[in-house]
């Protein structure tokens, strides 16, 4: 499949406090830098005095040229006079994504697949991994592959170090493919890009470790799985996308895992999917607004 | 369970075809009259010269005194200048459905307990049949009923007159819930307000009579509904809603027909929740955009 | 819709500790009876000597005559020289059901309907309410309603005691439809029958009061509803169904809970008739078994 | 992932016109032979005289050794005195299957992937493609890969004998991976395997070419795939498996054709999945029963 042909020339997401007039002003201000609307999503949580949430497709053909112009205008009037946060994408600009994986080739895989097949608006410029089994998938598909063996014991400063040498300055999101280490907060803090995670659960169920064979011991008659922004509390951080399969007192705890290996990779890729296409913005109440 | 808080006190819809600085034009305008944008969708199908769509909820106290004025301007700046129609929506004034029905009570009763509860912003003046089943049931939850019996033979006019002097003025929707009479273009075009039906199929498959004997006979393990505006092409008009449930070769005709009434109660509740809210606009090519 | 059409004259479960030849003497004994197996599932928990289940409908014309000898050689052979559990249930009676439910008309109107409907194999003998909201609806469809208030206090035993003089006798199975009144552990007991519960929640996820409320919080994609059977522990009973509605940031708790209604309803009623069908086997493990 | 545990040894399919006491002779023989029964479906198209099915899953120690007395019982008993059709297969054993497949990868690699993870009970002994496009991706994963070009023009016979030389003997089940060719009848009479194939569409809608431009076009809400034994008339074989995706007036065909793709990949998985693990039989009425 060819890659999806690229309707608009850049995204821009605002959000902030909601005041009366934003998008009017906004909107404006495209207008007048010769940019046409290809698509709007606006939402407000309040009918007045919420937060305010905007994402809009632009048109604006040379927009590598018109781009700081337009900027220092977002500055001016978005962050200056009305007070909110903005950021602009280049659409024909891929993200560049780290992911993190594990011994397991489940989700990791099917993310270097779509971005193979121009699915995911993407580049994966590394997998880095603290085992060695996916190496040979890894470079066989082009992508450069780096070994970080974890350290024993509680002290993970070493190999986040060595993680966090790679990552600097080179990726705008990290996705953590199974990634079995629980990272600490200092590295969130340092990686200074998002990172997404895929929990194999529907959370708040069954949270933690185990989740299929406590499914299975709790008798449920589906199983799912949730993608979320990785925060310091462990499973607690801002839902991106959520889905479900449903299962029988037939399926054992294989069974469920495997059943459950297809959600999560259904899950995972749509939740770096938005990313990369700028439809998610989180919200200051850890959630997310998914446009 | 108390009717949903409206959050919005308008909604207005702006469509036609795509130029330059709509969505500015438009929002600056609802700004000028104290508007607070709540929330927007903007589509456009091109990145240039295409259709555009717009539907935005807006937060105006006082509404009703303000809505003169309001809609001078839009006439003179959306339709004038920028060649559009519109339409304005006050949300306290709930849609006039009126639903005709056959002797089945599956689609009817659902809608109108749903209507009762509060779920969908409507009243319902009247359900017409050509049947008297179910009246008592009608009458019990404090909604008219008239019946209108069918004429036999293929000239329907004498009771398509009656239905429409019933009809015409009073209602600003026309809802068939498995109404089993197929309607003149003479009655489509004469009824003046927008008529959504329910086709027990998930068009375009088997497409007419006998949907489910027809989707044993396939030996398929899905069927659907689908909610679609009445053109004069049977069960050719634009879509509205779809959805499936999934069966099995255990299920006999019957089955699958209980199976899928429970779709089609879902499907057609839906659309028309949709449409009261004013989410769904038509498109030139026999599509919706649902916002 | 008409009823479903009985495909067969009884059903027969047997279910207890697996040993080889259970199906070969069990199906035998049916064949010596006469009857003909019109559909069976079979399935145990392990290779050799788990827990073993079987579902066995059979056409057998006649069938009350020949019921009495057929019980004669089950209790025989199924029960004393296999050592396991047997019921057979005469397909052409239907269950007997008594729901209670609180002020909410949501899950109570649709079992309802779909009684009335055929769809589900069940007499309603009574619906018993703390409130009388629903009187009216309950006995315009021909039904007994009772009202008994729930008493202040931590001590229910007389209203309990007099919701068990109603049903002792008269019922085969009590639904909670959205019965907001926690059941003592001895009315439990003495009821004698099975009850079944929806929970408006995808359980484990949110146990207990407010679930929509704290699902907006958590920022959750999707909303669902779990069926269980009702044991000493709340909410942690026996789960015989569960299913999901995608919901999004824009839905309001008010939203939340208007397609969390949809779930429950859908949910409930699959719970009921899959109860009525005697589709569902209680495991010694706190789940089901559902053929 | 591990490879999914086996519980059992062998599984039994049998099939014909429906007869009183077949499901206890059947079971009785295998008790005879020291078979523990661990899971058994039956099912009969009518309450007496239809079409008989039944999968029965044994546990059966040394199996191997005691087949080919268990194989002479069973010709012996099934065929001759119930005049059945009966096959048994050694659950230790993986199915055999080629893949035929096009320039695209999206199907092809998600059945290798999901072969190489133990998701599937099957060995792929050959992928061949009538392009080179794949065959680095499938040498990778150490199948052996055959280029048979195309003939251009309406007679296919010389590339399909090639095919079939390869096939003959080699393999128990074909897959077609989006394979872009229509085989000929002869082919398919020859090839004396079952060939599954996906179709990119809900069947019965949009048979034939260009299924997601034409979904387009049609405004549907949903988008789907089908997976089918392939017979003479093309996209008019036994389903197997559907699946669908929603969808929205914002989908391009490109993207319609992305979301479609990942239905295609489940569903044809799937179809592969319970074919190699012997659920599904063929009926009489061109359709398939699923256990």
């Amino acid at each position: 499949m060819a890659a999806e042909p690229i309707r608009a020339d850049a995204v821009l997401i605002v959000h902030g406090t909601d005041r009366e007039g934003i998008v009017s002003k906004v909107t404006a201000l495209l207008a007048a830098h010769g940019a046409n609307i290809v698509a709007l999503d606006q939402y407000s949580s309040d009918a007045a005095g919420g937060d305010f949430y905007q994402r809009t497709e632009i048109h604006l053909p040379d927009f590598a040229a018109k781009r700081s112009a337009l900027e220092a205008d977002l500055d001016r009037v978005v962050k200056g006079e009305l007070g909110l946060q903005w950021r602009l994408s280049d659409t024909s600009v891929p993200k560049r994504v780290a992911i993190l994986a594990s011994a397991s080739d489940n989700t990791l895989l099917d993310l270097l697949w779509r971005q193979r097949r121009g699915e995911i608006p993407m580049t994966v410029p590394m997998v880095i991994s603290n085992h060695t089994t996916v190496a040979d998938d890894v470079r066989h598909l082009g992508i450069p592959f780096f070994h970080v063996p974890s350290v024993p014991g509680p002290d993970k400063s070493a190999s986040e170090q060595e993680i966090l040498k790679l990552l600097k300055g080179n990726v705008d999101l990290v996705v953590l493919a199974r990634y079995m280490q629980i990272l600490s907060d200092s590295f969130i803090a340092e990686v200074g890009v998002p990172i997404i995670n895929i929990h194999h659960s529907f959370l708040p169920a069954f949270i933690g470790a185990g989740p299929y064979r406590r499914a299975k011991e709790r008798g449920v008659k589906l199983v799912g799985a949730t993608a979320h922004y990785v925060t310091a509390d462990l499973d607690e951080g801002p839902i991106i996308e959520q889905d479900i399969v449903r299962v029988s007192h037939k399926d054992t705890v294989e069974e469920l895992t495997r059943k459950g290996a297809d959600v999560e990779r259904q899950v995972l890729s749509r939740a770096v999917l938005w990313h990369c296409q700028d439809r998610v913005i989180r919200t200051p109440h850890n959630s997310t607004v998914v446009f």
